[in-house]
Formats: structure tokens, C-alpha cells, sequence
């Protein structure tokens, strides 16, 4: 321990410093890493933010600490914080401490790249490469071939999806946005009103997506400019899934509006049922009215590496773009999103400003390396600076091989079986839908007190108030976290999320006990 | 070392991780922090796309692979990267390797956290209020007030700011788009036609920025449905910045055309030359023609925290809004980027969805704290999972206080001072622009063979190929890492860039050295 005051120069010393990183590795290797994820231990400490705010010293001063004092402040951080890897956090899409992607995340830290340009970033350049042709190929695009971008979250993916497709669909928008172009606004409405042309020549932009597709798709929609009313929400059957015959309607009906349809989103494991669209029935009826058809495969794009699973996503292969998160099913470290496209080019047609002083065109090596594909010159994102959240990834396949990701899918999916086969028939317990698709369970527990109220009036007004009852009770104990929320006209139902192929069916087994110790008195 | 193969769980596992992961943050300590950190060693070790495909093993496999063999491929990692940290990087608009930063990073890595809501991400949750409230204050909005988001990257919180900006300007376009409600349009036209309202009614949205900013203000317009044609770019001085006058004309030009006006983004620091804009006098054309002001202080955002520097950025506390990237000028790990808005919840009004299963009304705590913002209580983001970018700043902070990053800022900027000193009058260099305004300084290096060529009609040409000569050789041993660039009419020149307060006076000379040294004998 050392008395001695933070430096303010921006550089590692060694005679400063190295005392004071291995130290701060150290507890975070025994307080995060061991023990943050060790069953013994608690999810989460609750404070809530009052009491938080009094427990450790969030202000910003003037002057420098010690070294000691933030060893203390590591040490808080890590104390208060909730742990996402630990086996009974099972609240999110997302859970788990990867080893092998955490000591990926910590020398991409150590590294500090940014992904712009062979020259700067050479290694990942590289494996970006080679890490989105083995998705593409996972995917099925013939050979592996098309382009893909890792971006900070699915939801981003997403909108590059929308954006790429609405660039196919209108190029010029990329220039003059939507429709600005005041003579295109004026035939279009004559057209229009003289009835004398396909009403595809109208610039209101149409897109199709499931009532339970993610937000983002909503979000980025609004944000690129087409607007929230334009994204037509296509019903669901019983089991989550899109109804492909009221997408038809809904594309008939968009059409006979004066509507321009140019794109279809299909998820593949909704966000909160889990439910795998039926890609290859929307896929016919893309092509039929030809439209872009993306997938959303953020969540259940994981399930791809399973031989076993994969056919949930069967007609995938058929997608114009997928967007996948190794980050949620494979358990990648936060974040790592990546959209797949089978176009090459596109992405830089669309996204492209061609930067002079990031792409010089008189670099001494082949600069084809720059951007990933070979036509286009230019740059591809819509970010500048970029993370290298391929490293993480990329050195946990080369961990666990492909086999090992096939062996953790399997694994996590038989506990979500298992949880499912579990509580289906106990008492208490009631599922929301009796056969999940993907490591979702979505379920009400039922206290003894309500059991026998089911033909009571307010029997749903009573359920609706016992989930937001027991997670209290839980993130007060600490003992696990469990997300509910109400949907559609059903009370607030527990969703319990599997991503960590480090639990087993003893652990499913407490889970579900949690649930009877946390709930019966209710 | 052990033979030990990968395990394929998501979770660490004492016994079989334990010495692994203690052993990669030993490498990563060592190789990347502190060796790749010292002037003794190169900044990087060049090889082509080609031969670097033959001296690291890329490809994913099928099977497993050893602790001992991912060891190798850490380091190999480690080895064949470009060390950002390194002193003699000064090639980008980031650079160093700060030790807190460091730690703040790996902890967050090693926690792992989302930031959505404060139940989850209870920590980070209060700590963002507490960085971005102080960060408010820095520029000046009144008691810190107002809103703020971390980002991923400056270009997209570039892409929020515009986004707020067409949301006060035209609400209505959330929900039904830019201009796709036909009445709307057709009303339009007629009024047009008939000459009978003021121009402002008319939906082609109008942004401003100089011909010298960021191309993020392009590409996120672009993706936003609005459209470069609709980026008008003002003329800058020869210095770099903005011309006011000019700025003046094209807002009354877009009038004329029927454009609608709604934004005027300033730069403060440009990315090439390092110029500021003229904040104020563009905040008078602002109010006078009612447009959002935003400044783009990505880049020189930083000198805010020096009592020194900060005049440069005067009447930036006049913006709507502000982009700053601590992770540029600060040297926050990347990426740390944030966008500060003098308006309470408009980002939440422009973005948000409301999705049920992340923001449940009927929480057990205060869940203001879920959004930042008290009135509504929606998500302001357009992303979903999100990292906590916020950890390493605020320890940082922590760390040096701000007087730290004051010393850091005035070391910095003095840095940069005695390098264009040193060169002004140097035989065989030519500045760019005499007084530089940031730690950018651009230059051309002008070999013997050059130096009496200054009349021949080839001049410019040859001295074109000077810079990318002498970056080939750089790159090659490994000496420094310096960017050059084209601009307008100017040959490729050199823009040296400084971050690293852990660089000092002997350092810049040695850089200039350095240039001698690589191209005194083209
Ligand atoms: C189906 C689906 N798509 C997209 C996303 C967004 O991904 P991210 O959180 O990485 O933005 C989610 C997140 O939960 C999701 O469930
Ligand atoms: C002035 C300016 N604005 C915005 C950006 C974009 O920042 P980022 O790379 O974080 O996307 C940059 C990047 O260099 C910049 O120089």
C-alpha cells in the first residue's frame, strides 16, 4: 500500500505505477472475477441511491488522491455494483464472465486500438476479416462472401440494416434525403392524383416488423428519419411468432395507401418470448413484393453454432442483412454486435465520405485492407474512433473452437428445457407459453394465496402485483435477479434468460426453489 | 504453463482459470503497458496484410485450444500491434495509455455491466450524473443543468445532436417522418405556389457546418434521412475557422431556396488543423435566425479544464449542445465520448420508446434514476446494452482531480507550442499555419533536394510524395508514428498531434530529429 499521490501525466511509469496496476489486478481478479461470480456469494448488495450515494464518494475534487484511496474507491466500485457474472443473475440477455473474453477485453484495454486502417490497427483489421467471413459462413452466404461491421450494440446494427436497405431501395437519399427534392414531391403528388403510376414511386418509406420485434427497430427507424408510423407491427401468434399472413395484408395495405414497403424485419429470438420468426415463409414474401430482408438475430443468432439448434433459424441464409450479438448467446464480453450483409459494397456506397486524412490513397501497402472490401475505397461506418470488439470474441473461438461454442448452445439451452420441464406442471408455477423456443422462460409465480382465486375479478390486478413483490424481495436479499414485466393484457410475468453454460440443473433446481421461498407468503 | 485445454463454460472457474488469467494480466502489464509505453521500444513492428497473415495464426478452428497456445497468441497480439500508448504515437486524435484510465477500464471489463437502469447498473447509473453534471458545468450551462449522454464515439453523439435539433424544430417528425405526410407536402407546394407563408413552413432541412469539420456531421446527417446536399458548408479563414460572414450568406441563400434552416454546427478543434470557430459571433447568427447551435468540441473539448486554454472555446456555454470526447484531449481509454445538452428532456422527447420490459412503472425505488432526467421517465438513448464508458473518466478524475487535468492540458499545450517554435524558422520545415491553435501542428518537411526547388513548376508534386516517403519509413523501423494528408490545394503535409502529457520539450526534439533523420536525402 502507498500513501503516494496520482500523477497527472498521462503515461505508465513504471517506478509510479506498476506496484499500484498489479495491485488493482489483483482485486479485481479475486473480488470480480472469483468471487463476484462464486455461488456463495451475492448477486447484488441493494442500496438504493440515496443510501448508494452515502456509501461511497461519487464527487469530483480539484485535487489529486492517493493511491490508496482509490484502491479503496476499485474496491467500492466493485463491492456495489451488481454482478452480471455471477450464475444467479439470469436478468438480461446478456450474463456471464467470460475468462477467455474478459483477458480479450483486457488486452484490447491494454492495447487501446481503434479500428480504422490496416496501418493503425493491423491486427484487428485482420481478424475482423476472418472472425465476420466464419459468421457469414455460419450464417450460410454462399461461400462466406458479403461484408459485415462490428458496431456498439445490436440496436446499431440494426439501423445500419434499415439504412443499407433504404439506400438500395432510393440511392439518391443518400445526397438529398427522403423527399426533399421539391420537383420528385410535386410529380409524385401528381402521379399520385392522376392515378397513372405504380404507387411505388412514393417516398413514403414503409418498413415490417413484428409487434414483439425489438425496440431499436422502432427507434432507429425514427432516428433515420422515416418515423415511428412507418413501421408497420405485424402480428404475433400465440407463440411469439410473426404471422406471415397478416404481413401480406399489411404490405397490401401500405401499398394501397400510397405506401413505398422497401423492407422486412424478422427476428430470430424476441427479446422477451424468445420466439424465432418463420424466416423462410417472410422470405417468400420478400421476394414476391421484393423487399430487403433483414434479421434480427441479436439474441437468438447464437443458436446457429449448435447443429442441433440451428434450424430454428432455418431460411436465414435468404437474409439480406442479420444482425448478431456474440455479446448476448455467446457470452462475449459487452459489446460485441456485428451485422452481416450478403451485399459487398453497400455498406460503403451507403455509409461512405471518403475522409482524406484517414484514407490517403498513396499508402505503401495494399490499402484494400482499409475497409474490408475490395470495390469501395472508402469507409463503411458511420463511426469514426471504433473499439476493437473483435479481440475478445475472436480469442474466445480460438479457446473453445467452434465445438465449444456448439458444446456451451446445447448446454445452456437443455438448462432452459430443463427450467421449462420444471416448472410446467408444479404447483405454482404457470407458464406463459408452454413450449419456449429459445433460452426464455417466461412464467407467473402463483402464491398460495391466489391459487384458488382464478375466477376472482381482480385475480389479474393480484398477480400483476406479486412479481414487482418477490424481485424486490430478491434484490433486497441479493440472491438473484430476475426480470418481469407486463405484456400485452397478461400481468407482470417473470422472464428467467440462460446465456451461461456454467450453470447446471441444480442450479435450475434452486432457482426455481428461490421463487417458492421468495413468493409462497404472498 | 499448462497443457491444459479451454474450457468451453462462460464462467470462471478457480481452479482451471486462476493461473491463466494471472498470468495473461502479468503479459499484458508487462508487454503492453509498460514495455509498449517505453521510448526504448518501437511503436510498432511492420508487416504487411500479407506476411502478418503468415506470422500469426488467425483462423478459427473446430477444436479447442491449449492455455499455453492462447498465451502465445496473447502476446503475439500484444506484439504485432501498434503500441497507441507509445510516446512517438502521435498519428491520431487519441493517444497514451493512462494508467488510471487503464484500471477503470479492466474494472468495468471485469464487472461487465449495461447501463440501462439504475437496478442494474447501480454504480455507473450515479456516476454518469456525477460526470456529466460536472462536465455541464465546465462549459457553462447554468448550475450544471441540462442533459447529457455517453456515446460511442463523437460521431454519433454528433448524430444525437442533430437528431434533438430536427426534433425541437419539427416534433412531428418522430412519428410520421421528414416529409411524408402528403397533405403536409401538398400544403406546402400550394403556399409556396401562392407565395403566401414564410419559407420556414417548407420541409428541407437545412444544416450548417465549415467546409473544415468533422465528416461525421455528413455521414450522420446522411444516415438520418436529411441528406448531404443538405450539409452547407461555410468557407473557413486561413486559419482554419468558421467565416462568419459567409455563414451569413448560405443561411439566407437556403432561405431563398425554400430550405428551412435548423442548425448550425461549429467546430471546436478541428480534426486536421485544430482550429476553433468563432463561437460567439456564430451564437449571434444562431439567435438571430433562431437556429440550434451545436459545437463539435470532440477534439479540443478538453481545453475547457485549463484556465489557460479555455478563452478558445468562449461562448460555448451559449451552445444547445456540445460534443466532447474525453477520450481525445483527456486520454480516457476509448472510447469515451459524450454529448452535453443545455436542454432537459429533449433527448428522452426525440428517442425514446418506453419499452415496458426495461422501465416498469411499478419499481420499489425512485426510478428517476433510470433515465437521468426527472420528467420523463423514458429511455434517451438510441442504443439498448450499453457499456459503462463513464468508469475510467470519473477515475481518472478521481485520480488526478481537476487540477490534474489542468497540468495535463496546459503540458500538453505547451508540448505543442515548442514544437511549432522549434520548427517555425528550422531549415527544411514549412508550417502549414504559423500559430497553431491546438496540439495539432501541421507542417511539411522539405528534403535538400527540394529546398531551392520552391519555383519549379513540379514543386508541388514532388514535395505530394515527400510525406508518404517518409511515413513508408517511419513505419518501417518503427520510429514514430505521424499522419499526413492532402487539404484543398496543399501537397500532403504532416499533422503531428499531441495528447501525452507524459511527452515533454526533449521529446519534441527528438521527433523533429526524427523527420531530419527519415528524410534529409529525398
Ligand atoms: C432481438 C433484439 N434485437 C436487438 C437488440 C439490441 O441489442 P443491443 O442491446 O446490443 O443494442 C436486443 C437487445 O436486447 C434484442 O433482444
Ligand atoms: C472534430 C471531431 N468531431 C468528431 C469526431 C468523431 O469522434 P469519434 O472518433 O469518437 O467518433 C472527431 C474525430 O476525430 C473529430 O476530430
Amino acid at each position: 500500500a502507498t500513501k503516494k499521490l496520482a500523477s497527472f501525466e498521462s503515461l505508465p511509469n513504471r517506478e509510479h505505477h506498476e506496484d499500484f496496476i498489479k495491485k488493482c489486478a489483483e482485486i479485481l481478479i479475486r473480488e470480480a472475477v472469483f468471487e463476484g461470480t462464486n455461488r456463495k456469494n451475492r448477486v447484488l448488495q441493494w442500496n438504493s441511491p440515496e443510501e448508494l450515494q452515502k456509501l461511497m464518494d461519487f464527487t469530483l475534487r480539484t485535487s489529486p488522491s492517493s493511491h490508496d484511496e482509490l484502491l479503496d474507491l476499485l474496491r467500492n466500485t466493485v463491492n456495489y455494483s451488481v454482478k452480471t457474472g455471477h450464475p444467479y443473475f439470469v436478468n438480461q440477455l446478456f450474463s456471464s464472465l467470460d475468462p477467455y473474453g474478459l483477458v480479450g477485453q483486457w488486452a484490447t484495454d491494454a492495447l487501446n486500438p481503434s479500428v480504422y486502417t490496416y496501418e493503425v490497427s493491423p491486427v484487428f483489421t485482420l481478424m475482423e476479416e476472418v472472425v465476420l467471413r466464419e459468421m457469414r459462413t455460419i450464417v450460410g452466404f454462399e461461400g462466406g462472401r458479403g461484408d459485415g461491421i462490428f458496431c456498439p450494440g445490436g440496436s446499431i446494427a440494426n439501423g445500419y440494416a434499415i439504412s443499407c436497405a433504404r439506400h438500395k431501395f432510393q440511392p439518391e437519399i443518400k445526397a438529398t434525403a427522403s423527399v426533399t427534392n421539391l420537383l420528385k414531391n410535386i410529380a409524385n403528388i401528381i402521379l399520385l392524383l392522376l392515378q397513372t403510376k405504380g404507387l411505388h414511386s412514393l417516398p413514403r418509406l414503409v418498413l415490417f416488423t413484428s409487434e414483439d420485434a425489438h425496440y431499436s427497430i422502432k427507434k432507429l427507424s425514427s432516428f433515420l428519419g422515416i418515423g415511428t408510423d412507418n413501421v408497420y407491427l405485424i402480428r404475433t401468434d400465440d407463440r411469439g411468432r410473426m404471422d406471415p399472413s397478416h404481413l401480406i395484408q399489411e404490405i397490401e395495405r401500405a401499398l394501397a395507401e400510397g405506401g413505398a414497403p422497401f423492407m422486412v424485419s424478422a427476428t430470430a429470438g424476441t427479446t422477451v418470448i424468445g420466439a424465432f420468426d418463420p424466416i423462410d415463409q417472410i422470405a417468400d414474401i420478400c421476394e414476391k413484393y421484393n423487399l430487403w430482408l433483414h434479421v434480427d438475430a441479436a439474441w437468438g443468432g447464437g443458436a446457429l453454432m449448435s447443429s442441433k439448434h440451428r434450424s430454428l433459424l432455418k431460411g436465414i441464409e435468404r437474409a439480406d442483412s442479420v444482425t448478431w450479438n456474440p455479446h448476448k448467446l455467446l457470452t462475449a464480453p459487452q459489446q460485441c454486435s456485428t451485422l452481416l450483409l450478403r451485399h459487398e459494397g453497400l455498406l460503403s456506397e451507403t455509409h461512405s465520405t471518403h475522409a482524406a486524412y484517414l484514407f490517403q490513397k498513396d499508402k505503401f501497402y495494399d490499402t484494400k485492407f482499409d475497409t474490408g472490401t475490395k470495390k469501395f475505397n472508402g469507409d463503411k461506418h458511420i463511426q469514426c474512433g471504433r473499439r476493437a470488439d473483435v479481440l475478445k470474441f475472436w480469442f474466445m473461438w480460438k479457446a473453445k473452437g467452434t465445438l465449444g461454442f456448439e458444446k456451451h448452445i446445447n448446454k445452456v439451452f437443455d438448462n432452459a428445457k430443463f427450467f421449462a420441464d420444471s416448472i410446467r406442471n408444479r404447483v405454482g408455477f404457470e407458464m406463459l407459453i408452454d413450449q419456449p423456443e429459445c433460452t426464455n422462460v417466461c412464467f407467473w409465480y402463483i402464491p398460495e394465496s391466489l391459487r384458488n382465486a382464478k375466477q376472482d375479478s381482480d385475480y389479474k390486478e393480484r398477480l400483476h402485483k406479486v412479481a414487482p413483490k418477490i424481485k424486490e424481495r430478491m434484490m433486497k436479499e441479493g440472491s438473484m435477479m430476475v426480470t418481469y414485466q407486463a405484456q400485452k393484457s397478461h400481468p407482470n410475468f417473470f422472464r428467467i434468460v440462460f446465456q451461461s453454460s456454467g450453470l447446471d440443473r441444480a442450479d435450475m433446481l434452486h432457482l426455481i426453489e428461490e421463487f417458492e421461498r421468495l413468493g409462497r407468503d404472498l
